[in-house]
């Protein structure tokens, strides 16, 4: 048997999930480059021969502890063909190419991952999963014991961080390892140059930053001057004796909706004008440059980015800067609108946890000599909630059958 | 004196960085609504009256302190102009605003900040520090215990990071918190999955990684499965007593801008289709979705995005499919092209630390059972570098006037 003639191995090993069949082939097609694929529900799929070849899930083409690829497609002859093709009793795709490797497809596997208009559309639909609010929320809020103790209600509280982005704890211990303990329930955090842990209390003389002051703070995204602006941002408050202060949030995904209904020339100058922003301080100098309203590569979007004591000098042409300042004003107006509005005094035992690139946050001022005010806040990245709910749903929601997404 | 009615203040509080007057304004000239001035060597800058409110560096607008800005352009009148304006003996250019708000701008700043052609090409131009190369490269190399003990080593090698992206550390003691304390020497590290810092053992029943294999490693970044890929990598050899396992590295960069003059529709390919990558693990399920050639938003190189065992399965619309294997076997050609590759085995006593966003890191096959081998490793992203390099140039390298970029 040659290097490339593989005995066609039982176990498909290319991925961690399993794959139910809910369809079967029933009928294919080889084309000159593909093979045509047609299910019993008249779906019709196409396989580019390489595609397939790509994903040949055998042992010597995906390493069976990692489950990562070692075969590299560029090793592929140019001209593979796909050359003995049959379906098995289960369904199972099985292929003999043309240099004598050999391959099979379970079909639950090639259902999901087909790329025909349908099965890409159904995957682009299961990931929309934002539901936009205004005044009217009701804010998610989660016993922080439950949290910790059970797998479903930490899952129903990430699920809300995620699709309504604002969430809060409650019951949460006045101690200090509060934050971390919620967190460590999802992943690692997000070191900052404020720390892994940051604290706010009114510093009189910092030149750290706005936020350590006692002055109203306007509605803002945390850490813009950064390349990725942290995705969940947790604040815990262990003392709240100080009058005023009051938390208040917007959905900035709502806002953005709502300016590319209203004008939607000004929601594009926000989209395609990238703007810069600086931290200022003495001991860093952080600089990002890019657009107010982030779309991702759907076209969806993906994240809201403002803070408006940390812009730089905008710079953009002449001819465009009239345009930039009145979307600006447009946008700003909104982030004011008691419409979008939702407030709240964070007392004692009480964490939000909240989408730090969507949901825009801000502080009314308190007097410091009212009272004392302690909280503790950190990040996590967007990315560490995502796969922390995937394994979770992996585990404890396998209702429906799992699909790529 | 009304709220906005502020007095002239001397201080400019808008930034840590100061800017030498290094041209006057001759003339200025008010437009409908903006102010055109022009310099002492004829260049002419416009700016737009809410422009110059916006960046109003007075005490008022600016916190003395924190130097962020309090004031929000919103609140600027529709209506806003300039109507008393001059300049002073130091070139200052003094504003009285039509609401009774007074603003002074100090000359050097404004120059800076220009936005005018020539203003934003030249700080454009001044971005651009990214030096390509391939096999002919002699490795940037610095001794630790200079880089430990010397802000001017420090800034050398950190510049060496940013612009050729692969750099090399000498005289590394055997100790484990080697990476720790070179990186500490920018700032914190990035903290992911795999720890704050990895080891790279052999590990016979790893479920984690290919990495964690002894086989050989085609070019990749790694992380790519995360929404921003760690900016710099370290890897510290300890012990090296294994045959093989040399190191690899490719400009990938360079290799991008191969493949865009060979075949500028491969390279669109690679820039314009996003594809995704899924880790494949018991405990996480990180998934990105970005193009393999990442541009930013001025349309330059910022980043190279592949893993080829981390590819989920390929889904675009069909009729781009072929198109798709096309560019990336190209790529991917170009990755193992001896015009590209340096290699060097890594001793003991030595660390990598390189971009991991633009070079590609491979391993030849090593031989577990001839000897040891033991690599600790880490990540930090780009910002901690970039701001690191600004802060050290603020106090060091200030032979040249500073300007805003």
């Amino acid at each position: 048997m040659s290097e490339n003639q593989n005995p066609v191995i039982e176990t498909f090993a290319a991925d961690w999930r399993t794959f139910e069949t809910t369809h079967r082939i029933r009928t294919y097609k080889v084309l000159s480059d593909s093979l045509e694929t047609t299910w019993d529900d008249e779906r019709i799929s196409n396989y580019h021969f390489l595609w397939l070849r790509d994903n040949c899930p055998c042992s010597q083409c995906v390493h069976p502890r990692t489950r990562e690829q070692l075969f590299e497609v560029l090793d592929a002859p140019a001209n593979l063909s796909a050359q003995r093709i049959s379906l098995d009793k289960e369904g199972k795709l099985i292929v003999g190419w043309s240099d004598g490797h050999n391959s099979q497809y379970e079909a639950g596997w090639l259902r999901s991952h087909a790329y025909d208009p349908a099965s890409r559309s159904e995957r682009a639909e299961r990931l929309r999963s934002v539901e936009p609010w205004g005044s009217e929320l009701v804010i998610p809020s989660f016993d922080y014991s439950e949290v910790v103790s059970s797998d479903s209600v930490l899952l129903d509280w990430l699920l809300a961080a995620r699709d309504v982005g604002l969430t809060m704890l409650t019951g949460v211990p006045s101690a200090n390892e509060a934050v971390e303990t919620a967190a460590k329930r999802i992943s690692f955090m997000r070191e900052t140059n404020f720390g892994s842990i940051f604290e706010v209390k009114t510093k009189a003389e910092t030149t750290d930053s706005n936020a350590y002051t006692s002055l109203e703070l306007p509605a803002h995204t945390d850490m813009s001057t950064r390349e990725l602006q942290p995705g969940l941002q947790f604040l815990h408050c262990l003392i709240n004796d100080a009058a005023g202060g009051e938390s208040t949030f917007v959905d900035g995904f709502a806002i953005a909706a709502a300016l590319q209904a209203e004008a939607p020339e000004d929601f594009r100058v926000l989209c395609e004008h990238p703007i810069d922003f600086w931290n200022k301080a003495p001991q860093s100098d952080y600089r990002s440059h890019a657009p107010i309203i982030g779309l991702d590569a759907r076209g969806e979007l993906s994240e809201i980015r403002l803070t408006n004591w940390l812009r730089a000098p905008i710079n953009l042409p002449s001819s465009e800067m009239g345009a930039f300042y009145r979307a600006y004003q447009h946008f700003s107006a909104l982030t004011r609108d008691s419409r979008f509005l939702v407030s709240h005094r964070l007392e004692a035992g009480q964490m939000w946890c909240f989408d730090n690139r969507r949901i825009m946050h801000g502080r009314k001022a308190f007097d410091p000599t009212s009272g004392q005010r302690f909280l503790r806040g950190g990040y996590m990245d967007r990315d560490e909630l995502l796969s922390r709910i995937r394994v979770l749903e992996r585990s404890h929601v396998r209702s429906t059958p799992m699909a790529a997404s």
